[in-house]
């Protein structure tokens, strides 16, 4: 089949981080979440997410102004449990297994803020060779020396969202 | 929320059978796998499928044909393995539990033809509260009275596309 | 390494079937899973269930009370609610996912009653390649020619753990 | 139903790490899984492991040695692929979900060396409330204040024997 006829997709970034942030870090990781949203949107990415409130919101809603696709990954069976920002849900029935979908569907991971549900998603998605970019969220270090997938700690929700992308092209090209 | 703000979701229709269909039927049940996804599109549903070969091939072709978009629940871990009248691709790295999404991501489901995977998710698509309807699929019968969604065999594909977004329209109004 | 050394594996049965059984039958549906339990115990099988109520605490009082050994694979994250007569109960957290375990992990299965939670079990063991008896349950029959493994249904308890032994061992000579 | 009854449940341990260790401390790796599975049978726990090779079977091979029970939780739909010092092989054919069940399955978790796969496994055990010991393993740090199961550093493998056993009492005490 004519492959140059196929229209070349969109990336894929996968937003994770708390449901529910708590503390007082909570605004910022909130505010920063719809930031990268926005940002990812901006440059034409689609943003994957797990559907639900907090930082799966947040990031939702960013994207959705500036004119983005979302697609939410529910643990439950029923779509209308997403937020009102997914454009896309995909109810899944999977309970705690739809962290697996959400990291694995996207080409790239941004993780914001989080606790241990996003360290399990980390681990996830370096697992399954997606590149992670940590803002404000876990240090994750081996005492052995690895090749693949690394998270990479940024310092703002711009340099989150461009550096995703970067990850998620390159590894496009490796073909991965 | 002012939840009239929303835009009413399109109804997800699954539609599944055999990635690779053999026997004198193969040609007929493509065929009608084809028009299954083409009417669907045409009524304004999302056509979700397994996003690999054969009848979800087909389904998904025939819905394209017909400007729908096209879900994509890969069992693999890499997009680029979707058919290329997938628009939305799912990479979920489940393997054989990516059954499980294709059916509750779904409003409800339409089997044409089918071996054992495809009796696999006609199980769990009841399990999980979706009518299917049947197109020369899987004669299912329990030994006792049972309540909840059925099988509802029908005879051509328009009728099982108006069948299924009928009893995906029910289902919405029951809440489930 | 010298396989002689190893000892062989007993055959493991899942009996799989209704938490709850409701409905006039409800009473001999129970009887018979524990004399299936029962039956299979006696013959030195491993009895494989769910690990809840109804049929599967039937099977497995009925092989506890021969002696025999019983894994209870668990939807729940918590291994203390198994029922008493799981000898080995193994917390998934999978929630549905963990029925494809129950039947993966068996030789043969064994279905006795059952709703729409029965359906989707036989349907992921034949996807699985298992066998299944069928005691009392789902009629299921595919519109197309298949090979592979069947259900094979039965008139009484005793012929149901007969006849899955015969099944299982059957099923290792074939390497599967 | 009287509960003083049943016979108390040994603690299960899940000992976790690369399946196929490399570089120059590979050889002590393995060393530190068998002695840690060694010191658990001593203890009575019952071990569980993904069951393949690697410290999989390094620590099944230790615990087998004093005399332990040994579960394999394996990703393929084949028992035979366990390695031979696993008493009770869990045929699942989920593929990387089962290191879920790995870690559920168990009361607390010991890691020891281990790559990618060892660190999702590290997440999941936390996201599912279960303490982990780790030797020469994962340094994992939020950058938030956060309660719960925490990852606990050690220097040798009984200090990670005794440890787990005793976050495994503590958990048990606090019905987790």
């Amino acid at each position: 089949m004519p492959e140059v006829a196929r229209d070349p997709r969109p990336p894929y970034i996968a937003v994770i981080g708390d449901g529910e942030p708590r503390g007082p870090d909570a605004h910022r990781i909130l505010e920063w979440a719809e930031e990268v949203g926005l940002e990812l949107a901006r440059a034409g990415a689609t943003v994957v997410t797990g559907g639900l409130g907090g930082v799966m919101e947040a990031a939702s809603r960013g994207a959705r102004s500036a004119g983005g696709v979302t697609i939410g990954i529910l643990p439950g069976a029923d779509a209308s449990e997403a937020n009102e920002f997914v454009s896309i849900p995909i109810a899944t029935g999977l309970g705690v297994v739809r962290n697996l979908v959400v990291v694995t569907s996207a080409n790239a991971v941004v993780a914001v803020g989080g606790r241990h549900g996003t360290l399990s998603e980390i681990g996830l998605a370096l697992r399954m060779g997606r590149h992670v970019v940590a803002l404000s969220s876990w240090r994750v270090e081996s005492e052995h020396r690895l090749g693949g997938p690394r998270i990479h700690r940024v310092r703002d929700p711009r340099e989150a969202a461009s550096l995703a992308l970067r990850l998620a092209a390159a590894a496009e090209l490796n073909g991965s």
